[in-house]
């Protein structure tokens, strides 16, 4: 049933007028709206459903706190008036889920145990993936995003995931952005720069 | 300006109704429509606006000859009947751009040429979010896709991409895809089971 584009109001929420946010107002982001972008990203393709992500949700003062002295000078201040930002990671061991997500072929879990490497580029490759979609949902779902990699990633994996096999992606504050302090959007790759066709 | 969520239907239509195919229908997809994805993907969030990603359209039959050779079996027979097949792929030197893509920080080129394992992480991890905006875009825009990573990376850069810096990601048929071949979905984990808040 083939589909036709979805509204011009809705390309421009989640792609076309969606800008990454540099300052935040106050108004806050319910458990219910963090539950609701979760469940959309969960539904997003992912090699063997392996579902690699797993996500932090840093909503209070002491929250905040613990993540403050591992992000970049120029991230912290903002970040700590972001009423919710998201640490992304992905669990190098996503194959011991397996058996649940794939149950069809009981196999799946041993194309990934047994290589270290491959389980790992799996792991990233698709928490960013479903790191994007997590964008994406956020926006859909009336948010306003600012995904940030300017962090310490030990540090933060030393404060939020000690003692398993988690390690953190990006980061994404998540609110009602000020318009105020978007930046100008900056020019984008053409067509022909970017793309062929064979 | 606060925005409401998009309509259901366009939720249905990106996330939840969504699926990755297995078989495709005889309709083509245009040239104006691949444009229209790229035109998309583009406007999606990267690092320091790097737009590491570029794409190969895989549309002619001299073209699905030259990729059919390093797909893996599972994915050959379906991916030689999709209208097109994107070759995902990120440009290790994508730094090169960065005077023309992040010019208000001249300086924006150094953070990533004097570090080949930063640049390499940059490029795969915003070429794979870049690949989630082109899976969103191309549903949001009405067609199908059907993303693979079952293929042999190395011998589709080289027969792709030999003599540049760009090495393939995942590969997204795109199309009209035939209900009939879909899977059922397979299960997703619980926010319990992925997410906490702290």
């Amino acid at each position: 049933m083939p589909h036709a584009p979805i509204s011009d109001a809705a390309l421009d929420q989640i792609f076309r007028q969606a800008r990454t946010q540099n300052a935040w107002l106050d108004t806050p982001v319910s458990e219910t709206l963090l539950r609701a972008i979760y469940e959309l990203v969960a539904l997003g393709p992912t090699t063997a459903n392996s579902n690699p992500t797993r996500i932090v949700f840093v909503t209070t003062e002491e929250g905040r706190k613990r993540l403050a002295p591992h992000l970049s000078e120029g991230n912290r201040a903002k970040t700590m008036k972001a009423p919710a930002t998201a640490i992304i990671g992905y669990d190098l061991k996503f194959y011991d889920k397996l058996p649940q997500l794939f149950p069809h072929n009981p196999g799946a879990r041993e194309w990934f145990s047994g290589s270290e490497e491959l389980a790992e580029k799996t792991a990233f490759r698709n928490s960013s993936l479903e790191g994007a979609y997590f964008i994406i949902a956020a926006r859909a779902l009336g948010l306003d995003t600012g995904p940030m990699s300017g962090f310490n990633n030990a540090g933060v994996d030393q404060e939020f995931f000690a003692g398993t096999s988690i390690k953190s992606n990006f980061i994404c504050a998540i609110g009602h952005g000020d318009p105020a302090a978007v930046f100008p959007r900056s020019p984008r790759l053409s067509f022909e720069e970017a793309c062929r066709i064979v």
